[in-house]
């Protein structure tokens, strides 16, 4: 849907309901706090354990996702976590030695960045300890729960809009 | 639960578990994504249609909520889009009328900020296109669908330790 056209079924939709009660405005006031409120403790332990970010973390998780290496924009588009400079995270990652820069082998005009193995390494310890982490946040729920969750999230997002 | 009493049981968690298939972890990250992909469009309309942001309208929701004011670090406290300067946006708000700050009346050396009658106006109107706007994000999902999900969010919340 053009973006236009999904705000003008949102207002249709708007004119139509009315007896729910605000349902969805509850729903999704309730999705934005969980989210915010499970950031939260993570921000706040990735900070104290390995002295990190969220933007950090989402960052060389992309870079660990694409061995082969991410242009700038490519790598911007991917992070999931907003509030980071991109570049600033990056070139701090650089001088710390865990991300390279290398030339992009599809258009020698460009360059890709990638994690070094000291990276790797280092992310690979994050992500176990983030893992261990969003599974104690999580345990509220049981398995049953999280996947029957995990698919209602799955069928509201394949009827959002895309991102332009 | 303290921080560090959390965090240990979502390390002990990780070791526990394991045969899950990242479920926890697929569906922390499905949930951040759905959610910044409804704050996305949310951002754009409210630019487009008011000229506002999602920190601005998320600061006067609180104000109309608390039509009894409330002193800044409440207001902070209360956000939940982070990224805006909560100073800086107040500040803005009260320069073109929106917003006012008084004595507050539990303590002669602090003020409280609360929406102005025009401010109360402007917010109603964003506030109805917005909920348009939501309802048709969401309506992916049937009312039954959306109760539901509703419910299993609330239920993982209660398990969610308390922000410090």
């Amino acid at each position: 849907m053009s973006r236009t056209t999904t705000r003008r079924a949102a207002a249709d939709s708007a004119t139509r309901s009315g007896a729910d009660d605000h349902l969805a405005l509850r729903l999704w006031l309730r999705l934005l706090a969980t989210s915010r409120r499970i950031e939260g403790p993570l921000r706040r332990w990735l900070r104290a354990e390995f002295a990190s970010s969220l933007a950090r973390f989402d960052l060389m998780a992309q870079l660990e996702r694409h061995p082969q290496g991410l242009r700038m924009r490519e790598l911007s588009r991917l992070l999931m976590v907003t509030g980071g400079n991109v570049t600033g995270l990056t070139d701090r990652l650089v001088a710390e030695g865990l991300v390279e820069r290398r030339d992009d082998a599809r258009d020698r005009r460009a360059c890709t960045v990638q994690l070094t193995a000291e990276g790797q390494q280092q992310f690979r310890a994050m992500a176990k300890a983030h893992e261990g982490w969003i599974i104690g946040l999580l345990a509220g729920l049981t398995t049953t729960q999280q996947e029957r969750l995990l698919e209602l999230l799955r069928q509201l997002e394949r009827a959002l809009p895309d991102e332009p």
